[in-house]
């Protein structure tokens, strides 16, 4: 067996529930495991007002009380966690080496749990947040009953998204800047035929504002430059999502979104390299989903170094 | 879009931390849903003394309490949950039909989430179950630091786990009923060269005892039929786990193990079909990766029966 020395055996990076699950499991089996995280633990659950179906909480969790608890059970293992923002990496089967800035560490595996953004509008959405303003229809929809809500897009997601939509709330604008759909004839079908959806063509969400809430939403036809104010009680945004894959650069195969290939064990295409939770090209993105993820990886890294 | 009437959208069979979590999922996304359970909600977790890795539980939970949390989220959110033990089904594409004994319903989508159970020694260890014995050095190992275990068995799995253990133990006896290891020759070679680990051949454990956990276990050599008891603070128990698969029959695509075959969207061979946790061919069986399987195949039931 030939020795490496490296600094670490783990490197993580990212501390959303993916990258604390895989320093809690990695911590728990006394390797010896740094995370790595550029700004506060928690990751977008931080944001996240209310969160229903992870499973263990009854009433619901606050996202920060969630993501503070796994910190708190991480740290209670003896993970180490360091804030530093990554910049590259150089990766090879033995050895990983991880740059930031000036400094470098490095590692014999490595478990890459950075997460993906929503696109935004740049329409003032930012202070809505958990506030009427959401990203996701299956982790939010039913805070909405009864409601009336507008969202923006046209593609696959936006139209699934605004079709479940339909199931809670009693009325959904959908506002999209062409005056057709990119997403998939049978949704479009369907999205045609609900009497809740109403589209509206050609335009862009330009602002919003309200008390405590979103209260209005102001929309702009980019053809005609009308400008028109929807009274609502939330905006659900599906414009797109990015990965948080810029610092791996050629490092790894990247899907054509940027998302980190990685198969049933969360291996990626470099040796003992392995990827977690939103940011690898999965079906699902959700707290459960970034969970179990993050179990497989950090179980395969030590697998993975065990064979060294 | 041609409708089939079916008494449900989506049914589920078996309560563990898998049936509860699609449970959840498909409550909240107001499908018509009906989880079977045979026994008890709460599946193998129930007999989990103590939980230290499943997120979000800093200080750890025990099994029986984070079985309830997930049944009253469950409920909470609208779960129909029913007591029957499925004897068998029949499954097309349309519709699925589930048996138990005399009555039978009928559902669009079916999720799978039964479990599995690590087989027994029948040698006295039930009822040290969460006192000392323990099927899973992953979960347990931690509990046992500094001390001395005796472990069963000769597999991968086995040896994989003994050597793990010893990380926290002062000392592991392996006992195999044979003279050589089943386990591939490179874990055998780890196994052999390290000197916590001591190996007792040709041995099968007949009985163990203790006042409020395992203190002694009793061991027959089965060639001199010579017995030799060990004075130990833990038994360890790997000789292999069986799914719980009998009413599945002919039904679906299993592995030569008897777990069911399911993809990353976690659909079987049978569209509709779809499995989660414990019960499925994985490369890991915990809590956490239960519950992501979980989420993942109620959003595909959900999906599946939005394009029929």
């Amino acid at each position: 067996m030939p020795e490496t020395n490296t600094d670490y055996e783990i490197v993580i990076i990212g501390a959303g529930p993916a990258g604390l699950t895989a320093g809690i499991y990695a911590a728990r089996a006394r390797m010896k495991v740094l995370l790595l995280e550029k700004a506060a633990p928690g990751g977008q659950v931080i944001m996240t007002d209310w969160v229903e179906n992870y499973p263990g909480f009854p009433e619901g969790i606050s996202g920060y009380d969630l993501s503070e608890k796994m910190l708190t059970q991480a740290k209670n293992l003896g993970l180490e966690i360091s804030t530093e923002d990554v910049t590259s990496m150089e990766l090879s089967p033995q050895t990983k080496t991880i740059h930031m800035g000036e400094k470098a560490i490095t590692t014999k595996s490595l478990i890459i749990t950075t997460g993906a953004s929503p696109k935004r509008l740049n329409a003032g959405e930012g202070k809505f947040m958990g506030k009427g303003v959401s990203f996701c229809a299956t982790c939010d929809a039913p805070f909405f009953k009864n409601k009336t809500v507008l969202a923006v897009g046209g593609g696959d997601t936006a139209i699934q998204e605004a079709i479940y939509l339909t199931k809670f709330v009693n009325k959904v604008y959908v506002v999209h800047r062409r005056d057709e759909l990119r997403a998939t004839k049978i949704l479009q079908e369907r999205a045609f035929k609900n009497d809740k959806i109403e589209f509206v063509w050609d335009s862009v969400v330009t602002g919003m504002d309200g008390l405590f809430g979103v209260e209005n939403v102001h929309v702009k036809n980019v053809k005609t430059e009308e400008t028109k104010t929807f009274k609502v009680d939330g905006c659900f945004i599906w414009v797109g999502t990015t990965p948080n894959t810029e610092f791996i650069k050629n490092a790894l195969e990247l899907d054509s979104w940027g998302f980190i290939v990685a198969d049933q064990h969360m291996a990626t295409s470099v040796p003992g390299v392995f990827a977690a939770g939103d940011v690898r090209t999965t079906p699902l993105r959700q707290i459960a989903t970034a969970v179990g993820d993050a179990a497989i990886a950090a179980i395969s890294a030590e697998h993975y170094i065990e064979n060294l």
